[in-house]
């Protein structure tokens, strides 16, 4: 698989076409632009391997939960990814053959996705079997600027006279591929094929949610517009128009499909198809070409804000560009509701669009490439969830407020049920009060306390606080039953990265309340009444397990010790074990897994990297030289905070080989599992590497302190980061490092620790 | 539910039609020979609530596996207990109205199990919507001298002259409730309805079983023979007669149905509906009657052998018959193909027919009270299934022999898929050990080490010498990541059960081999060219495990420790739980069940019961007294272990209050899931409250140990065991011991810890 697709420094492509990959790359060419997308399937027909995949953010589906052996606790359903109208298609017969990629010789294919200007691009030339050679070339975008609008160019040239059937439609009959009763998702509810319109309504079996898909064709000959007469036809839940004319040999047609995709998630139920006609209306009284120049542009301003530029190594150059990329046509922060789903629009595979990835890998790469903005939505969805997450709790046992966030959620509800995972994976609770943390970090917006921030810090603080026990024989508050980020460890006792961010979190949230307190007292006192916050007796419980909490350490080692048990395995290193048995999730039982000292990802380590200041760097190189070579990296988001740390420790050539790990990895399809969507969190971790890894960036308190180190592969490497909403350009290379303030405001920040002062629009150049 | 079924000494007694208790009178009434079996459907059509099921021993189906979360290691295909051809059903038409008790009134309903017989009757009053009275009085039974033999006889009594419809059928067009992908597993073969036979042959889907099931049937009019003319038709996978005549009111008819079921589990392929064919037509050449007589006297004869009488408590007596006689229906030890399933010929619940319980539960019941051959098939099954051991221990990644016996398995595959257990509830192996050595131990047949036990062991010990792994900082071999008995923890450490019976087991097995090595050589050196057994360097190894075996062991309480980390629970005893959080399984989540400290059943005390004599009655009182109060008995299996052992240590009214929580279970219905088949196991745990329990009998090294004590709620206890294959009788009353020797040879025994002789045919007197 490595190297299928061509290296360039601002586009994928692909040269030839390859059966075999073609879900791969309709995974890698996905569009999209935050509230919707798409993959890249070919738009005429294709009769071999294809996963059709069309999504609408916000729109999803309550799937009936299938499990072995059910759990206490478990949920019924499931939020599942819905696979929805397929606006995109068409079907193409040249003299009464249909075009189809797998059934014609392919003279030439060449398909780029063109990340600056957020455009897919294909040109191909085959031979039908009728001997009739046909050139195609499409363009296909999703709109950044109108959110519902996205559209299709598709160009047609043929080298001798035939006739030309083209049927455009909407199919709204589609199928989830990762349904688990093989049900279908979607029930008809008006189609219509009008003149040179198509209209669909569907809705979904379960919810109600209503998707409105219009579209209008447009034609054109050498130029020239032109309107062949289409015969309509409509069935359930599809609409189609078939045009049919003649054309030259060595003629164009030109064959435009304007589409606006409305769904109830934006608009009322009565107005959502009404909508949809009279704006795709609209758009398509502009040209396709001048709706595609306004989206690029918005794609080109958003490089202008957090471009990552790499010198002497082209693979790295893409890798970080198509990373980039794919975080934003997944997530723009346009709307709370929204979140980050692990495959985002690309694939359908996990119920569920919302793990704890969010905050501890993507929320940074928005915190410092975004406005603030984008990243408080990621916290408002949480908040908007807050009930969803008591409730949760409730639901294990837990009262009085705690809240349990969901391992993968959609809208606020559990969409997982491995009871090692659900009930104990609860580190992932601390991640979210770490994003508020974080966020105020970055920005200063402390107002974001009053406005939600205390409630969820407060749920969060209460489950803590109830889930741990006393030990009365040892005098200690212990957590059992939990799994830590390592989930090839399950069930253990006193993890010691989920004791330290519960404890961190009782610690964190009482500040808050103090904060509150004095600057908003009102504010303070209605959230007391909302939550039934017993302040006196809650933080004196709260000071009681921060002062007797338990967190293993061993002295011989002088390393946080994982969890109880984890120094009584047997602690062979990653490197004394035979290759062939690994990946070990391949290879190995589980139970062999379990047992082993084999890490999946950062646990220990999580918490150095969140917590760094609490530990000095000794304490980082001991339990980074102790735990990395146990490290397996068997997690698409291991190697990321290991780079970062490694650069930290003065490790580079581990961070260099640590980044390598994540950067290509759906680009080279590494994990041969790139055809079911791309590792869209873990993208944010291959950014992270590099910006907070060799440029050694963090925001502390809004004080940027940077201590880059360039990678010796590397000849230079810039990126642009957003600092108090202003951007700034970073630039190292082996002799200097050159710092721009492209903002109006001066900023001030550190570099190796010593404090800087940069003028509006100034450039300093360090000497390194 | 409580006493809905009338007690009485030797039967179970229904008294009025209750439609809500249908199904779980289905379970309760059930008949088998322990080759085969049935629940008690219905004959007639019956329109309420049922659950049909017929299932014939050895036939099973490879149901494709379904779970949440895959996980390396699981299996694909689970055997599953299959619902085969239902013989059992007619159609009966009284002036054109088919009787159904759904849809009429009824006056009498009274249905018995005669226990004592083996047999299921039936007599209903019941008056039609078109004014007929019917009575109706129906007897069925399996036999237990022909085990492909089934017969009902089925009479029909009218108020009123009126005309009769009966349609015989036998219906192989069945579904399994319980299948995981509503999948039907039989495929039409042959179907053919001839003057007064039918014939039916279905093969499974997969793996080919043939299952031919022929029937005759007989008229009677008033006691004489009558032929009414069928009216024949087949269709696929089923065959009928219908046959049409008057009845003059008060007058009566008989119809009888003598049926053959075969299989090619004892058939080759081309020879079964042959077999049937001819066997069911031999069967018939003798009356109902004699056939019911003659398994009736076989049924007699085990209770001879078996009987437990308690006087003083009528719901005690029917209860310990009631568990007797169900484990004599589910097994006979006719086939060493068979085994115990969790619910028997009762239910199709559950995949899979053996679990631990079979060795740890019912066969010290079939080792005291039935011929030893018996007992021994039990073992023998697991040596047919040694290879398919060492398979799923490969493929979990051991090698070298190591063989890992199944937590559930029909074929010797496994048949579950919860990693926990799965991967973890390992013990199992070592229970299977046990088995072999309470064998020897109750009949001193250690031949049976050199027919295929020791090669067992082996199996078994080269397992547990790769699951220990060696813990260089402690300087000892620990054994992680397993599940005790106790299923309320998972994935723990050090279980002391598990750790103690791996030990034990490299400890016997080293014996094993010692003994097989000084009094067979040449087999043993058989064996060990067989198994690659390498003695000099792994027993070696076992040595310096058995020397170095970490066994938790707490010195304060001077109790084993469950697993490291249970004393780091908050130690709360079950009594001081709220009512309301009871039962655990139905009231917590999952993870809250698992961090608790409560108890599902015996784990280390599991340990103590099997290995008594290794610790002295102190440590028994110290565990007992620790443990039990944290134990919530929410397995079947819990109560008779821990009744067992209060009796032991003189816990007396402990002892009972446990006996009482399982004699009743199905009777009573407890846990209010008996319509979907009785908990048979655990009707092995029941007896042995009594014979173990309250009568202290113990038989090691051959030798009968006794000393009993009665319960004060009893008048006197008595219970029949095969001691050295004949019969003696124990008698226990508040007064006196009466032990009588109904065998032909003189025995040897101990009455608390006094030696005693007691010749042939003799009976001793002692006073209490």
């Amino acid at each position: 698989m490595k190297s299928y697709f061509k290296v360039h420094p601002w586009k994928v492509i692909e040269e030839g076409f390859d059966p075999q990959y073609n879900e791969v790359a309709e995974s890698v060419f996905a569009i999209g632009n935050g509230m919707m997308g798409q993959r890249a399937n070919l738009e005429e027909s294709y009769s071999g391997h294809t996963l059709q995949g069309t999504y609408v953010g916000g729109v999803y589906y309550p799937d009936k939960t299938r499990v072995g052996w059910w759990k206490n606790g478990y949920p019924e359903y499931f939020a599942k990814v819905i696979n929805s109208t397929y606006w995109s298609g068409i079907v193409l017969k040249i003299n009464h053959e249909l075009v189809d990629l797998n059934n014609a010789t392919i003279h030439q294919f060449y398909r780029e996705l063109d990340m600056f200007n957020g455009v897919l691009n294909r040109r191909s030339t085959i031979t039908l079997n009728n001997g009739i050679e046909v050139t195609i070339e499409s363009t296909r975008f999703y709109s950044l600027i109108n959110k519902e609008y996205s559209a299709l160019r598709y160009r047609v040239k043929t080298n001798q006279n035939c006739e030309v059937s083209l049927t455009n439609y909407l199919d709204g009959d589609i199928s989830n591929k990762d349904s688990n009763y093989d049900e279908q998702f979607w029930l008809e509810e008006s189609q219509e094929s009008t003149s040179n319109e198509l209209h669909l309504l569907v809705r979904t079996k379960k919810l109600d949610w209503l998707l409105a898909t219009s579209c209008v064709a447009q034609f054109f000959l050498d130029g020239e517009a032109f309107s062949p007469e289409p015969q309509h036809s409509v069935k359930s839940k599809y609409a189609e128009s078939t045009y049919s004319f003649s054309l030259s040999g060595g003629h164009e047609f030109v064959f435009v499909k304007h589409v606006i995709s409305a769904s109830n998630f934006n608009h009322p139920n009565d107005a959502v198809l009404i909508h949809a006609k009279n704006a795709v209306k609209k758009m398509a009284s502009s040209t396709f070409e001048s709706h595609l120049e306004m989206s690029s542009k918005a794609w080109n301003e958003k490089w202008n804000n957090h471009d990552v530029v790499v010198e002497g190594d082209d693979a790295a150059q893409q890798a970080v560009r198509f990373n980039i990329y794919h975080l934003n046509q997944t997530y723009c922060g346009d709307d709370p509701r929204l979140n980050i789903g692990p495959k985002g629009f690309t694939g359908e595979k996990y119920g569920g669009s919302t793990y704890w990835d969010t905050e501890a890998y993507c929320l940074p790469f928005y915190l410092v490439s975004s406005h603030s903005s984008i990243s408080k939505q990621l916290l408002v969805y949480r908040y908007k969830q807050l009930d969803k997450a008591i409730e949760n709790a409730a639901k294990l046992g837990f009262n009085k407020g705690a809240a349990l966030y969901p391992m993968v959620t959609m809208n606020g509800e559990e969409c997982h049920n491995e009871w090692e995972i659900t009930f104990e994976e609860i580190h992932r609770n601390g991640a979210i009060a770490y994003a508020i943390y974080n966020y105020i970090e970055h920005t200063g917006d402390r107002t974001y306390l009053a406005e939600g921030g205390l409630e969820v810090l407060l749920g969060i603080s209460r489950f803590w606080a109830q889930r741990v026990h006393w030990n009365n024989r040892k005098q200690r508050y212990e957590m059992h039953g939990v799994t830590g980020p390592n989930e090839y460890e399950n069930n253990v006792n006193n993890n010691w990265y989920t004791s330290y961010i519960a404890m961190w979190c009782l610690k964190y949230t009482k500040e808050a309340t103090e904060f509150l307190q004095s600057k908003f007292p009102q504010i303070f006192a209605e959230i007391g009444r909302k939550t039934s916050f017993d302040a006196a007796s809650e933080l004196q419980k709260w000071e009681h397990i921060m002062q007797y909490m338990y967190l293993p350490f061993d002295e011989q080692e002088q390393v946080y010790v994982q969890h109880d048990g984890f120094l009584d395995k047997e602690l062979i290193p990653v490197n004394d074990l035979p290759a062939v048995d690994r990946p070990l999730n391949q290879k190995w039982s589980w139970d062999r897994i379990l047992r082993s000292v084999y890490i999946k990802q950062a646990d220990v380590l999580q918490g150095l990297y969140f917590f760094e200041d609490d530990f000095d760097i000794e304490a980082h190189k001991r339990n980074f030289l102790f735990y990395e070579p146990f490290t397996v990296h068997e997690s698409s988001l291991s190697p990321c905070v290991h780079s970062i740390l490694a650069a930290k420790i003065g490790e580079f050539d581990k961070a260099y080989e640590m980044y390598l790990r994540t950067a290509r990895l759906d680009l080279d399809n590494y994990n041969n599992d790139t055809e079911d969507g791309l590792h869209i969190t873990s993208m944010a971790g291959s950014y992270l590497s590099i910006v907070q890894g060799f440029g050694g960036l963090r925001i502390k308190n809004q004080h940027l302190q940077l201590s880059p180190n360039l990678p010796k592969e590397w000849k230079k490497y810039a990126f642009k980061i957003l600092y108090h909403n202003q951007p700034v350009n970073i630039e190292v290379s082996e002799k200097q490092i050159c710092i721009s303030n492209l903002g109006e405001s001066p900023i001030e920040f550190s570099l190796y620790d010593q404090p800087h002062h940069l003028g509006a629009a100034q450039t300093h150049v360090f000497t390194r």
